[in-house]
């Protein structure tokens, strides 16, 4: 095991300047110093000196006092929204989705650009374009967005900060969008997967309610799981966490390139998912081949027939209902987490059918049925997760206290 | 999400205190107040003040002086391992096994006793009684043992410290283990899954090469799993954690009570390897029950045929070994750690074949195989690795450092 190293004084200050930071930001409405020590556990000495630091630096500012009885009036401190920005970048198959996050997560820029038949390099720079148009658009200044975060499909080479061969984009072996991206923009790139920045948009933007643990399905392409505990979402040690596509979830299932048969990759998928539709004879017409923009169409008309009460429809997602349930059984059987969140962007059009089907069947395969009952939610965050998700990888690394933060360097 | 609450200076201390424990025991040579300087990164005054306290207290000795060139003497530091003891209690449906180790994590004494055929109440009298030997018979004063840990099959609830419906021990519904032993031994008693105290007892006392991340495989009368990573056992929200017996590894496996087939559950445990030798004609003789004790020794027959090279044992070994590839493939495929760890008290006979066998498939299933490969290894602690991990569990508490002791409290 790694020897820890221990902790000081300028390490205690950083770490409580991020939980004061998270605390005023999660408030919404803003805190006032008294209300940030009854939060924080911190003496009104220490929320005063770090409070006055903030200010400084432009992150807060006094918005407004409330008068509470006698005594001196409580000044509300409240996040600049203004103060810093990121940039989220989420490359999918079909379409590269951008957003321009300001720091309360809200977005005030975004812009989708179609990927099919693109090389890498064509890619990164419209990517450099769009990000200068994106904040050009915005009219902010350059020197505060703190950087750009890209989620891409995994397995990623997170140590070079390359994508190593993302479904369905031809030419991008191994292509190291970190750094040329970083090249082209001039801003600092973090790369991480989309379900893991998934997550992270999820933990960032959700509410209260999201305390505790949870995983993260993500169906979107391919499907891949991310989980959250104690605040904050785990990567792995590769950032690959969440591999999922070799799960067995129906051993009648059609055989698979891994040698097994039933795996998620050739039963829960939207391309198997309209696979499956077809041989139902959901659609009067024949397949039109396996491209994303194609599959996609035929998915939503399956989505559509099934809301529309056509029952062969409406069995086939329920049968990719019960599949799912499988799998997220397998997951949560796992890690222990205290609840699913489903997303990404085949979520929507699923969920009705899915959020009515999936808890029973989930339910009867928990092994802790017995002390709890796991909650299935929809995200927070709608189609754009990915490129959220991405921007709030970067502000959170800017915003939230992070206890390893606190170790003393090697 | 939960508030974070903020930190600061006596809890600091407590934190750079259990850093300092943690470097004088992973030494085990000991240390001299300047090499704790370079390995924790403290200032020599707070290593002075700490190691001073540490002293008072008796848990760390001065040991020898070692004179390097001019300057003064440098004094070396060493843990007092028997300064503090605890005691690990490992309920398996066949046998109780108890150790009682001192501070270094060794084992000071030891006994085994048979469960077959006995009312909770009994047990837990045997459990009190035989606790009391063991002290006894090692001659140490009983108010320096730091507490009792118990190992247990899961799931368990451990808000109530009940272990809820464990394999083949019947009448064990909702026995609530952790009060009733802590009232008849007057220790306090923690309750955590086997797999998990094991994977706690790999960790402590593994050596150095246990850095990073890994998958901790328990082979018992059923399969569980524990990850560690950032130096501790992940327990999951409700510590059960690693609930494996549903994960589907053979589709062509036989049916299980869960609606699918070729669970781990009917594929992968000792009891289904043993059918499956009885089916493929290994041994000569009728099958005589699935009672533990007959499961073990047919087992182990089967062990030895395969070993002295008869190919209808090996062949069922072998099949079994890539029945256990496909379950670890999707669990580091999920959990992205970097090695995989395998033991528990059904390990040692398997591992010949399961250590040759294993990697390839392994291998060649990695979501991550472009960017590693992952190490399988057998684990460093034996038979006893469910209470020597008990026992590790108890004694974790009170050596280390965990960054959300710095936390102040609500």
């Amino acid at each position: 095991m790694g020897m820890r190293r221990g902790t000081n004084l300028p390490r205690m200050g950083d770490f409580n300047q991020s939980v004061i930071l998270e605390a005023i930001r999660r408030s919404g409405e803003g805190l006032s110093r008294i209300e940030l020590v009854e939060a924080t556990g911190l003496s009104a000495q220490t929320i005063t000196n770090i409070t006055r630091r903030l200010l400084d630096e432009g992150l807060i500012a006094e918005a407004g006092r409330t008068i509470n009885g006698p005594g001196k009036p409580r000044v509300t401190l409240r996040l600049v929204a203004e103060s810093r920005f990121s940039v989220g970048v989420h490359l999918d198959p079909a379409v590269i989705t951008f957003v321009l996050l300001n720091m309360t997560g809200e977005a005030v820029g975004r812009r989708v650009v179609r990927t099919q038949d693109r090389d890498p390099s064509a890619i990164v720079e419209t990517m450099a374009k769009t990000i200068e148009i994106l904040i050009d658009e915005a009219g902010i200044d350059r020197n505060l967005v703190a950087g750009v975060g890209v989620a891409a499909p995994g397995p990623l080479d997170a140590a070079k900060g390359t994508v190593i061969d993302p479904p369905k984009l031809d030419g991008w072996h191994r292509v190291p969008l970190r750094s040329v991206l970083a090249e082209a923009t001039g801003f600092e790139v973090t790369l991480e997967k989309d379900t893991t920045a998934a997550a992270v948009g999820e933990l960032w933007t959700g509410d209260a309610t999201s305390e505790g643990s949870f995983l993260f399905v993500y169906l979107g392409t391919g499907l891949g799981a991310a989980a959250a505990r104690d605040g904050g979402v785990v990567a792995g040690s590769t950032h690959n966490f969440g591999e999922i596509g070799h799960i067995m979830v129906d051993p009648e299932g059609p055989p698979c390139a891994c040698g097994s048969r039933g795996c998620v990759e050739v039963v829960c998928t939207p391309q198997a998912i309209v696979e499956q539709a077809e041989a139902a004879g959901v659609f009067d017409d024949e397949p039109q081949g396996g491209g994303a923009n194609e599959v996609d169409e035929r998915f939503l008309r399956l989505c559509e027939r099934a809301s529309a009460g056509e029952l062969p429809a409406l069995g086939v997602l329920r049968r990719s209902a019960g599949h799912l349930a499988v799998l997220i059984s397998v997951l949560t059987n796992v890690l222990d987490v205290d609840r699913v969140v489903l997303g990404g962007p085949f979520w929507g059009p699923l969920s009705d059918v899915y959020l009515r089907e999936i808890p029973e069947p989930l339910h009867r395969r928990s092994a802790t049925r017995a002390v709890r009952t796991l909650t299935v939610d929809g995200a927070v965050v709608g189609d754009d997760v990915g490129a959220v998700g991405a921007a709030c990888v970067v502000l959170d690394a800017v915003l939230t206290p992070r206890a390893s933060d606190l170790y003393l360097e090697d």
